[in-house]
């Protein structure tokens, strides 16, 4: 087991703050924080709400253990009072926000964190680390089954990310639409389906390939997959079938031209009579070189790298901002116009097509309801006790039809502005310094 | 706690080739697997070898629990023989490896796992994981401590980056030469010194500046950092040395043009009479921005989402090849024709001013010794018993010696050929297809 306690997945200069206001008596105040993108990552449609249900889990065990404790004494980070805070700490706020699976645009409130300024604050860095991390999986990933057209894409790209990152983004990109994971842990963790069949090392082990594929289809069936490109692809496709029959499931290809190679394989494929062999292409492949093997003869992707990698875009720049204290509105002053204080309410309209037109977000109350909308948040955590998930497949059907939703132009790859605006209507008093 | 055993940190496909191979009976083939990286990313001058020890440390753990092997067998990963395999399973073989803190290019071996075919094979997903993650930090890192000329860089990315890749970023970040880090929970399980202070929410929790300001210097004393840019930044610095008095160890300041206030508030603290007042600048900065701000007056840079993503880079392109089986080199066909199969061993050769001239990687052999010559690789683990590791201090000083050593174009930040080439010197007797 290697993982610590999720409490000190917290950054020093929370417990140093937490220190300094409990001594001067602000840390019981009460305070909103609320969790937002100023932007997207350059270009981006939209961004995806993803890990929210991950970071309520880790919420339950949020605790500072005597060990820990210790720890922070001992080092200097916290002095006896806050020791004494932290051994009893347990966060007993709100927290609300966007359903996993919706979609996000600048400004969105995501998540709103309601408590006292010490038990409040203290989340920031965990609740921004899975947040950051999750959301720009899932958003890259969402690229890429729109891309895929209704094929299926696996993801396989464990062994590109830090070890449990890499569980967390097969848990983004299943919510996203892939099909499967590579990775087993996901499976066991989230009840993924995981799926895997051979690498070269399988055929380099054996004398020659056919012996290779021999031993795969005698123990895993003909339903199995044979990697077929190894050596030379042709000779590798003749002998999968050769070995398996016209009946085996799928080949797969993981390097080279793969248009040029998914044409040819079809039609040795087809030539050798294996009509319902299925081509499965990896390697290297994002939301780009999904598109363009569009009309290819493909049945799924492989995506490795760059969906765990947020596909030029590993973090989703969420930050967690102060944004109200004992019921006042407050913002920092250096920040642009569009940044509002105060807690909000967001809710997305519609045309009665059911197309998406705008989000709007108000401080400290409600919109006037139109026909269409829908509130955006819902409650994760009432008085420190969380509220029930929902189950991980609800989440991807409602990102499926979240994205149903939205004007056409917002589904396409190539750089441009958010699917629809957000509208913030500010309050009319701002806080600030006095 | 939030982590699986290592076990599962692993691809379906791995285990569904075990099973196939403990069925045909090549399992026990006795093995050579070799990670390296074709290329460095775009531009880059070297890789740095980070994540051993931390591998090390999770193999320890590597072993399938009864639930996990229960779960393993009823998904259908694995059939009954595989499943009592999996049981009994713990690595048995060998590992040897540049150390922690050495530099990489191209074909670098810097990891070399032997043992049987299933044993060995195992490991992949796990082995990739870590030194990919951890790789990809720690060049990034050691870029911005070289773009810093001395000056102390913090790492406090840790809101950008998955919750534990965070505590393993702050690790890489701080064997590449970061002073600190913000993660405490790397404080804890590394030792490495953590630091932090205050964030803009605890000036606007307060109900001015100035009792924020005073508030932290009543608990923390003047030795510690106060952040002047919520407001107003020169009304701040005025703020902070008012209330602090003129030995204020340190103003931060987050955001704006980085160049002219670090000038400005240069400026203003010497006329304040506080010319010790440190200042550290943190907002977006990345080893571009670090050597932007040479000529101006900064003491500490203080970097998050740029190291944490391996800036621009966030996966070291790592790959794990089976390049030996049973003595016999073994390459895939369609490989460039840099690719050599078998062990091997290599040297790194200087000049007898100790300047780095070329690596050189011989299978199956010692290159002839030359003076100057320095073996890169050593032994983590003997028979699955892993060797004493050094500390994360020592790997730091080797990586500090190591870019010395290398010819100074190898330290510029502009895209160029790797610092030093890598000779690979083929066998004669490449296996294939037979």
């Amino acid at each position: 087991m290697t993982a610590a306690h999720p409490a000190l997945l917290t950054d020093h200069y929370e417990l140093t703050m937490i220190g300094a206001a409990l001594r001067d008596g602000t840390a019981d105040r009460q305070c909103v924080f609320e969790v937002f993108a100023r932007r997207l990552p350059t270009g981006r449609r939209y961004g995806v709400v993803a890990g929210t249900g991950r970071l309520v889990e880790l919420l339950r065990d949020f605790r500072f253990d005597k060990a820990e404790v210790e720890f922070l004494r001992r080092t200097g980070v916290v002095d006896g009072q806050t020791a004494d805070w932290l051994a009893g700490y347990r966060f007993g706020g709100d927290i609300d926000g966007y359903a996993e699976g919706e979609l996000f645009f600048p400004g969105s409130p995501i998540l709103t964190v309601s408590g006292t300024f010490a038990e409040a604050v203290m989340l920031e860095t965990l609740v921004l680390s899975v947040l950051n991390h999750d959301c720009a999986v899932a958003a890259a990933a969402a690229r890429m089954v729109t891309a895929a057209r209704g094929r299926s894409v696996i993801e396989m790209g464990s062994r590109r990310a830090h070890e449990e990152a890499a569980v967390a983004a097969a848990r983004a990109a299943y919510l996203a639409g892939f099909a499967a994971t590579s990775n087993l842990a996901a499976g066991r963790r989230y009840g993924i389906p995981t799926t895997g069949t051979a690498a070269h090392a399988f055929t380099l082990l054996h004398d020659d390939e056919r012996s290779a594929f021999a031993s795969q289809v005698a123990t895993h069936g003909k339903g199995t997959t044979l990697l077929v490109d190894t050596y030379d692809i042709s000779q590798g496709i003749r002998n999968a079938i050769e070995v398996a029959g016209t009946d085996l499931r799928a080949i797969r290809i993981d390097s080279g031209d793969l248009s040029v190679l998914a044409q040819q394989s079809r039609e040795l494929l087809d030539s050798l009579g294996a009509t319902e062999t299925k081509i499965i292409l990896s390697g290297d492949l994002d939301e780009y070189a999904i598109a363009a093997l569009a009309a290819e003869p493909v049945d799924s992707y492989g995506v490795g790298t760059s969906v765990v990698t947020g596909s030029g875009a590993p973090t989703a720049r969420l930050i967690y901002k102060l944004v109200e204290v004992e019921g006042r509105p407050v913002v920092k002053r250096s920040e642009n116009k569009a940044t509002v204080g105060g807690r909000k309410v967001a809710v997305r309209r519609h045309k009665p097509t059911g197309t998406a037109t705008e989000e709007v977000v108000v401080p400290q109350g409600v919109p006037d309801h139109r026909s269409g909308d829908r509130l955006l948040q819902r409650s994760y955590v009432i008085g420190g006790a969380a509220t029930e998930q929902p189950a991980l497949v609800e989440s991807r059907e409602h990102l499926r039809q979240c994205l149903i939703s939205i004007p056409w132009e917002g589904l396409k790859l190539s750089d441009g502005d958010p699917a629809i605006p957000v509208t913030m209507i500010p309050t009319s008093a701002e806080g600030g310094q006095r």
